[in-house]
């Protein structure tokens, strides 16, 4: 794997992966899928950047035992299977599937395909944004 | 909001938001900024699309009880500061963010940045991947 630029911080840990179509360049387990917890320290998600080269598609179907997935689909056009229906994707399409749905997806177009996975525990979240987050009344101010 | 195109399966919730540049057309809350886990019922995690037009920021720093942040940004450029810290970020930059850290983002370029927040309960990850993930072995097989 190529060196990755990080700083951390005691509240945050950022990581510098460079354009998009650059992925390739990573995956361990599968060329152009970079994971990101153990790069950030995750504790609450594990998240793939990914880059699905034209005509290429995963070469197995596979289900959770127990976490939610969502992908998202950011650029190029592909298909999307589950449980044996199939589904068109492109720029934009979103999808979760629940633990015990049997995905699996391919790039069946001319173009390079690009998307994002995260996974977190079903039913794991009790607040969100509105009930979790907390608004700073402090002045704002940026470096000049 | 507009309406958006879904579809559903016993395992699944598919939505089609279009191309992200149109991404400004939605926004309860904060204009160009789209929420998924209502309109896909996520139960693990809050995720958000997000367009910020050149030039804008955030109006307001904010922290969180117990969700820990992810920021993926897919596209442009601006600066993202945490506890006092400024950062810049562009394609290809992520951020961890602890419940407790004080953040706040602006585009101070001269293009659209694009970027997706996800948020999941802190340290409720306890299997991933190879540990959570189920390899099947079975044929597989796509519609002509």
């Amino acid at each position: 794997m190529s060196d990755i630029a990080k700083v951390s911080g005691k509240n945050f840990t950022l990581a510098q992966l460079g354009d998009l179509e650059n992925l390739d360049q990573y995956g361990e387990r599968m060329k152009g899928k970079l994971f990101l917890k153990d790069i950030l320290n995750l504790t609450g998600m594990e998240v793939s950047m990914n880059k699905l080269p034209a005509g290429k598609q995963i070469p197995f179907y596979h289900k959770h035992k127990n976490d939610e997935e969502l992908y998202i689909f950011i650029k190029g056009q592909g298909q999307f299977q589950i449980d044996g229906e199939t589904l068109d994707v492109r720029e934009g399409t979103v999808i979760r599937v629940a633990p015990e749905g049997s995905r699996i997806w391919r790039n069946n177009s001319n173009e390079d395909l690009y998307f994002i996975v995260i996974q977190a525990a079903q039913n794991s979240l009790n607040a969100w944004t509105a009930t979790d987050g907390i608004i700073e009344e402090k002045p704002i101010t940026w470096p000049e």
